[in-house]
């Protein structure tokens, strides 16, 4: 883990202050030592986290920050991917909807991590895992089940943002590493930062939380159940046992990228970006089957871009577990005051205006029950007009409001 | 046609100005005469429009409201079905989002047509087809092909707004009827009321236009595609042809309805309606393939009743008719005021605060372009927070407004 810091941290360019970039970077695998006890009640081993570091670890090892990814990304946060993404069918994407990186390898919070940045990796060592479940490295379904010497499936337990968490704290024990400086994410992301500050509240600094939420509200969780229903009733999932067979369920998995794509836009952003612009300029076609507005030909190709490079049960899974968060539910009987109550992070809250999968309502409903609390809350709403995507997008404005809230803490050298 | 009307008049319950019922309706069926010319260019012969008529033909036929249907509504506006629904595969359904009307047999605008009603059927006679490329009676994909001897599927031509108002025009050719005191709808049946005051100026004396748009936004242009994909991605939908296959694409056309049911409702509503209840109070159930969520469960069953009363193929043509509409790339060169321009009808226009299907913004461009070249036009927003299916739940708040409207137009006897 030290070669590693250091290695990644010779990637780093310009002085400190100036934003660089961490460099090339090869994603790691780590083999926990011992099962993880899931929220379902069953035990999961073994298992295999990928991961990436970026920065140099301290000595006193205090200045740590892990970075919790959204539901179709994966441990390549920062920099260049040392595997070029046309050479392997699982690399080189990025997370949500960040158009163009996947070409060029760059993780996807290139812009927000690297020296001089959000996360300064000047300053801070910054771990970034693919989630359990998932299907870039980490153990998940298509993993093969040493029970039967083939892959889970849909045998693979159903987990939750808690479970995803454990595995990420077993992950840094063994790395060495007790406390966080800080965990921070977008989306499902902002999920995990906040589950870690509940069940490790002794362990964890400070928490950011971007485009995030304590409980996906009724229409998200709508939504979700549509792109996972669109999956399972695609002949070719075969029940979740597709692996192997030649075929996957594509044609569900882009009919649930599309629902996703759109929510993760807002409608003045899809105006802004397409209005009702034709595919052919001079007038419509009278075509059922094809593509007759631009937005129509921009989906599509969202969703065959996707069906290449993500793994369908991964989705379902990680669908499933972000719908299943709730923080009220899960420790406050109901009450997410009582949820939060033992949080000692200080918290950075950021969600965007246009967002309206994760809207600023959710967070704000956050940033209440911890000042309620009497417990360090700092809540910044973005005025943007790209949605949920802004986590991703608007890198540049949450840059000095991540990087102030770090320096706050004082918790790194 | 006299005599049905008659007859129809005989339904009507309780003294004028006292809402009541039509009764009992049978839905009948018309032949046209020679074909119609479609913009894409092609004639289609035979054309059967199913229809509906409410209340009693004045004898200077001046008294006629043609009122249209939305997406996956039919000629059954009012009334009970004579034919009960479950004695047939194809009636009994209502429009958009009706819930347990079906069971009922009642028309999916009932609250709004009947003596006494918003449209008053003692004192109009309220004509109501389902609409050219249906499945419901009139002639649509499923019909058969003359020039083949079987099902059109995939061979009907594509058809746009216009088209469904000219058969519309056509029909009521038949029935001696050359002018209409009001042309109303919601939905798309709104696209096709404003359709009908631009092709027929001088035949339209009154419009009502509900939750409608002169152009769908770009967002619902996309929702439109990725139903549409969800269903022609499904292998049953076997490109078009699944017509006596003994399999019909279920599966996309569900995932189709959800989508569409989701965007018919607001955030809220889903809030207020389910918030995130469990299927099982007491906790999750840690599963992948089945709901556990109330509002997960819910979708599931729109689905399936869904699948079970509509054609695959109307959908496809009437979602892509729909996404087509855009009265200023049709008729204004890019201008709506262009577009509007000959317009000679009375407009009343109504919409719903939370519908951000057809959002409010829609109508007002409407209004402000009437508005600029002078024309009448009244303009209402419903504040309601049920989104798109306002049109079709908030019938009490609409009825004095298009009563008075129709009041005003003195054009009836």
């Amino acid at each position: 883990m030290a070669e590693s810091a250091s290695k990644l941290a010779a990637g780093s360019a310009g002085p400190p202050g100036t934003a660089g970039t961490v460099g090339t970077v090869e994603t790691q695998y780590l083999d926990l030592p011992s099962p993880v006890r899931l929220d379902c009640g069953r035990e999961l081993f073994p298992i295999r986290v990928a991961y990436e570091t970026y920065g140099t670890l301290a000595s006193r090892r205090d200045n740590v920050i892990l970075v919790c990814h959204a539901l179709s990304g994966d441990a390549h946060a920062a920099g260049f991917a040392k595997t070029p993404p046309d050479e392997s069918t699982r690399d080189g994407f990025g997370a949500e909807d960040r158009d163009g990186t996947a070409g060029k390898g760059l993780g996807w919070w290139d812009g927000m991590i690297g020296p001089g940045k959000a996360f300064d990796t000047d300053r801070f060592f910054v771990v970034s895992t693919n989630l359990l479940g998932g299907c870039r490295g980490t153990t998940g379904p298509w993993s093969v089940n040493p029970a039967t010497g083939k892959p889970y499936g849909p045998d693979f337990p159903v987990i939750t943002v808690a479970d995803m968490v454990r595995a990420e704290r077993a992950f840094l024990d063994v790395l060495g590493i007790e406390r966080l400086a800080a965990v921070a994410g977008g989306s499902l992301g902002g999920m995990q930062a906040l589950e870690w500050a509940i069940l490790y509240p002794d362990q964890v600094d400070a928490l950011v939380a971007i485009a995030s939420t304590h409980a996906l509200h009724p229409q998200g969780v709508a939504w979700n159940s549509i792109a996972r229903d669109a999956i399972m009733r695609d002949p070719a999932w075969q029940g979740g046992r597709y692996y192997g067979t030649g075929r996957a369920p594509e044609a569900g998995m882009g009919v649930a990228r599309m629902v996703g794509h759109v929510t993760y836009l807002s409608a003045p952003a899809l105006d802004d970006k397409f209005g009702r612009r034709l595919q052919f300029a001079d007038d419509i076609r009278y075509t059922l089957t094809e593509p007759e507005f631009e937005v129509e030909s921009y989906l599509r190709h969202q969703a065959e871009s996707f069906v290449k490079r993500f793994d369908a049960n991964t989705y379902l899974y990680t669908s499933r577990a972000l719908t299943y968060f709730d923080l009220a539910r899960q420790y406050g009987g109901g009450s997410l005051a009582q949820a939060l109550a033992g949080v000692c992070a200080r918290t950075l809250l950021i969600a965007f205006s246009s967002d309206w999968l994760y809207p600023p309502s959710a967070s704000r409903e956050i940033e209440e029950a911890l000042s309620a609390l009497g417990k360090p809350v700092e809540f910044r709403v973005i005025e943007a007009p790209y949605g949920h995507d802004c986590f991703l997008l608007e890198e540049a404005r949450q840059t000095p409001m991540i990087r102030r809230f770090l320096a706050e803490g004082g918790s790194a050298p």
